[in-house]
């Protein structure tokens, strides 16, 4: 605490992130990275604004990553808001969109940085118990509210909710903004952007650094009615005009427009997905159904800290929360075979001897 | 507007960047970017980046950056933060170190987007006059503020504020924080930098995208007592874990490493500098004293606005600001010695013709 700061500073709990261990020998399973690398047309594209022209600023709109964006989705660029990866996307739309006189409702168990973004920003929230299954259930959000936001699949529980509850969710809520924060939709759900030419109250928010593999990048995107992406702009073009860099534009536009190898990788890690929830539930682990590329699981009888503290000494690297509800749990990244299976050795090797 | 939008989005007044020409052909003379490339050690780091660890999340804290800052101003990593360009550094200084009850002081000629980070933040704040000379006068910011903040040399004058009279207006406000923003200081300036270790309440931040060459990566730093960076930090790991990309860390911690590329460049442009103020003064310009890679010049018979449309018919744009005090002034960036002359062969033109 210092007499300069502002006084809203020294009350911030700020996000803790997973992990970047500086050892390069570990097996990483701990935040949620893509096990392949990037499109190698991201990274010929990246290659081609290595260059003198870095001397000169960078597209302040991004437009050539707009569009690919709207290519893809089939929908109009002014549709259209990207950002410095999905969080700096999210905490524009925290401000923008959900500063009113009443509270913001999330889920009991989602994506920690929620809460952070409502103390940065002096947002009321409610956090929404999820059911016993650990799954949404649109009816408790009925009640009035600032706006809504949950991840889908949500995270840390790698569960989905269907787009006809999604729809419902719209239909019930016709006074604020529900926004969709679809980080890991590739891995097996559907996009909500679907909705969005028919309900201006719905904000869909995507990452690169999950599917595409883009984590190093630092690139995110909104999708929703121009209302809400001018809300979005104005905020940005107040706060930084240049947030994307040329060489994050060029790659990630690169990496939408390569849809065969987006295709090839995320069915890699959906399969890999399967094998270890089965391999995990031969081990006597609990596995919520996940349609994200980590799955979180419990055991019947080990300590999650102590599984996770375990699995560390063996060299592997898994995120433990030690919050109410899930801490028991551990969430693992599904990475590429080699690290499914030194995931799997080590943890057959722990849960076989006996308890500490 | 839209019923969706946060109340105080709507009273937004973006900051509007120069223009970003799609056309090549033009002689780009308005955003103050550097002639020169960035280093080649730099444009070398950046590409060993471009490789499948571009999956993984960059360090959130962008320590080899930090220790590249701190090495070349003889500092700690901890007096050090890095950002992503230095519009973002700024935004978070302006929340975390200038919302306080009085208003925050910064010259009437002065960075534009000043006043856009007071309307995103809710920050009160009094333009104090620069003098006749434009240039700032210590004495005038002895008033109760919740901060200070300048431009040294300052934006869009290019005028100089030496250091003792920093170290004066440093002594003379112990209470609140001091932000000398060196964004042009490489350009024929000292930095305050050597100050911070004897004053709490002064930060420094610089900018890589006009000395280092690299506006198009993005990269901005602070530097200033632990607290004060403590601050930026706390809101930082509050908006966006990860705001550098594992490119924009290495290529910018290449370029402060590569000192002898940096000193050649820079030197290049003060040269030119000199020589073109020398010739727009033969031509009937008058040009305020620049320690800026910009000058800041009006013409005895010449309306700005008009010889800025001028100008461009020739293919060469500069920047001019319809604002009070300054509407006959052209920014005029310093280009490459060819760039140069095609500016003062398009203005020779224009000046020696009958006026419209």
């Amino acid at each position: 605490m210092s007499k300069f700061w502002s006084p809203f500073v020294k009350d911030l709990v700020p996000y803790v992130p997973g992990e970047q261990p500086k050892l390069t020998n570990l097996v990483k399973l701990n935040t949620n990275e893509n096990p392949y690398g990037p499109s190698p047309r991201a990274i010929a594209a990246m290659q081609t604004e290595l260059n003198d022209n870095l001397r000169l600023y960078p597209d302040p709109n991004g437009e050539r990553l707009k569009r690919a964006v709207a290519d893809y989705y089939g929908v109009q660029p002014a549709q259209v808001f990207v950002g410095n990866g999905s969080d700096e996307v999210l905490a524009h739309a925290f401000y923008g969109l959900f500063q009113h006189g009443k509270p913001l409702l999330f889920p009991d168990v989602s994506y920690s940085f929620y809460p952070v973004y409502c103390g940065l920003y002096g947002i009321a929230y409610e956090a929404v118990a999820l059911d016993e299954q650990f799954q949404i259930n649109v009816a408790d959000y009925a009640r009035p509210n600032g706006g809504i936001i949950f991840p889908n699949p949500n995270a840390p529980t790698g569960r989905l909710l269907a787009l006809d509850a999604i729809e419902r969710l719209l239909q019930a809520n016709t006074d604020s903004v529900v926004l969709v924060d679809e980080a890991y939709i590739d891995f097996g759900g559907t996009t909500a952007i679907s909705l969005v030419d028919r309900y201006p109250n719905l904000l869909v928010t995507q990452t690169l650094s999950k599917s595409r593999s883009l984590a190093g990048l630092r690139v995110g995107l909104a999708v929703g009615h121009p209302d809400l992406i001018e809300a979005l702009e104005r905020i940005k073009n107040s706060f930084n005009s240049y947030p994307l860099d040329r060489v994050a534009i060029a790659g990630a536009a690169a990496a939408f427009e390569d849809r065969d190898y987006f295709e090839r990788s995320r069915q890699q890690v959906i399969v890999s997905r399967e094998s270890v929830s089965s391999a995990l539930q031969e081990l006597g682990f609990e596995v919520l159904p996940s349609a994200a590329n980590f799955i979180f699981a419990r055991h019947s009888q080990r300590d999650a800290a102590e599984l996770a503290a375990g699995l560390r000494e063996h060299g592997v690297i898994v995120r433990h929360f030690k919050q109410p509800r899930i801490d028991q749990f551990l969430r693992i990244t599904i990475g590429a075979p080699e690290q499914n299976q030194a995931l799997l050795d080590a943890l057959r090797g722990i849960v076989s001897s006996p308890e500490s």
